[in-house]
């Protein structure tokens, strides 16, 4: 068995066997959890990431609010064993089919996913294992060519021979299912958009400017945060963030670079503080000449998030502080796809080598 | 320059000479465009696909309701042109910004992509070419893995060797950009779920049951229908359908069997008439042992679907009746991880295997 697996394999049974030597004892067994909420979360300035604080809950068996919860995360518990002994994985919607029945009187150990994805996250943070490693996988999402050759799960994958279409980024991306082999790569590009991300393909952009580019159709899945996360760490690479210039571009960013409030406890594996925000800025639309019909005003929705972005404490620098102002003052927004007013290939052969070559972006 | 992209051209150009003809003969130039609208949709009993019928409607250069969808659909065909001719592709939000500009006393050419859009349909059909001939991409979506090689743009893929992940579907299959070269497949799986593809790839089911398997992430994109219909078409391959057992399974069998109602002009180059419904299917609970807890209670929405589809043409025949009406009379439906209530594996190793070898498929 692999060694990953054994490591969680021993913590599930040591989950397991305090339990027991509670009972033994003749005491209350309870569980000591890590606590997701915001109230446990702190903003690591020296790491620049958000991260979990100390704080826990105790979920107790002789307890009548608590009982089920305590019953369904041994449930959960067993399942994830059964997958990591037999080395499969497995998404969270099956295992919430894995571990429903009926119990007792009729009344059934899960009425809903919603009841099983927290238990998940609770054994997440109680096991401190990433969901991957308890071999458990997210939608997949997002594409990959460049200048690289990986290994996927014993297969040679060269990302230079990807066709129009590229390599499909599964969800779980350790390293003991993909291993990254060979690679001149200086930089890693991630793109918000499959469209703008295949013009750049289509022109062989990654071959010019030497580079690894992945498209994550919107806000970037586990699997590419994860993938990308582990380009920059083993690989030294540096990563640029392409995104519309809009609020929800600058949260995609912020959670690429910080983490996610609401799944603090991964950023320590997932965030990349120094990724850099390439663009759209507030400002290409000057500098590039963009006409102004390409524009759109902020909606309402728009400039509320904008606002509360201001107040994100890695958005406090006085370079993030003009950003953000920028696009609330100019009361407009851009989309990637706006380039190509100035020609199909614009971003191509203009926008982004300049943009790189100077160094022009925000960290 | 493509032969493909040469004759397209030379329609855009009879398009563009007709009318100037007509400006030179005094006349007021008119473009006859086929009618999309339900009224213009047919079911074609003998091929088995929903078709357009031959009514058209006439827009005129000079009239005051149609002179700007005129001067649009002009300027649309002129973006196209220089898509073919510089070989490039883009997507219609680019489409949208690049044909988007002032003109006259700052009207816009194009106020909001729901505009353009229609345009770009009213071009398909006037020019009888498929969108991506166009050189125009829809969003991409769905991977790849199983016993066949091909060629993407140059690059060879062999999809026996695409890891966990498996090679993104582009947006755009045509056969200047793809090309199957060798493949010892006996048939094409579709699965609409990300979930269980990854499954059935990790227990590698498409080499034991030597066949291509693709997940479609739902309804599948368009590039994913034409895909397999090529396969379908070139290698003489059947496919088989696996989706979840309700109305939404049943309406994405429906598009990739006889087109859609939307869309009816794609059907000639898209449907699969004999594409086969493998499951689930609403007594598979029963042949296959699955505890009652992972079925769930069918809503009001999907009776109305589902009441929908018992008076669709193509599911007139008595198994489809039968099927459908199986479903409502249960008043359940059931997701394909469910069977994951039989164990990890069971999908791979027994449902699949006795449903296909079996032949247990509706069609």
């Amino acid at each position: 068995m692999k060694r990953k697996n054994h490591e969680i394999l021993n913590k599930i049974k040591d989950l397991a066997n305090e339990t027991l030597e509670a009972v033994k004892r003749g005491d209350n067994p309870v569980m000591r959890i890590p606590m997701r909420s915001l109230r446990n979360v702190e903003f690591d300035v020296e790491q620049g990431l958000i991260r979990m604080g100390d704080r826990y809950q105790e979920r107790f068996f002789f307890h009548q609010g608590m009982a089920k919860k305590f019953m369904q995360s041994f449930l959960v518990a067993s399942a994830i064993m059964e997958l990591l002994e037999a080395d499969k994985t497995t998404s969270i919607r099956d295992l919430f089919y894995m571990t429903k029945h009926t119990i007792g009187k009729g009344e059934n150990t899960f009425d809903d996913q919603s009841e099983s994805d927290p238990i998940i996250e609770d054994l997440e943070v109680t096991l401190k294992a990433l969901r991957e490693e308890l071999h458990l996988f997210a939608s997949n999402r997002g594409t990959m060519v460049g200048n690289i050759t990986l290994v996927d799960a014993g297969d040679t994958i060269d990302c230079r021979r990807q066709g129009s279409g590229g390599w499909g980024i599964p969800s779980i991306v350790e390293p003991d299912v993909i291993k990254f082999k060979r690679s001149e790569a200086d930089f890693v590009l991630l793109v918000e958009k499959d469209a703008v991300w295949r013009r750049l393909n289509e022109d062989k952009f990654w071959k010019k400017y030497n580079c690894i580019m992945i498209q994550s159709q919107g806000q970037p899945s586990r699997g590419v945060r994860r993938l990308i996360r582990r380009l920059h760490d083993e690989l030294e690479l540096p990563v640029y963030v392409l995104v519309d210039n809009d609020p929800w571009g600058l949260y995609i960013y912020s959670v690429v670079k910080q983490g996610s409030i609401n799944l603090a406890y991964e950023s320590v594996r997932m965030a990349i503080p120094h990724a850099r925000f390439l663009g759209l800025a507030f400002d290409d639309r000057e500098r590039f000449e963009l006409p102004h019909e390409v524009t759109i005003a902020l909606n309402d929705k728009d400039v509320k998030r904008a606002k509360e972005m201001l107040s994100y404490p890695w958005f406090k620098k006085k370079h993030w502080q003009k950003e953000i102002k920028g696009m609330l003052d100019s009361g407009l927004k851009l989309e990637l796809e706006a380039l190509s007013a100035r020609g199909i290939t614009f971003i191509s052969h203009e926008y982004l080598p300049e943009k790189i070559n100077n160094s022009m972006y925000l960290s």
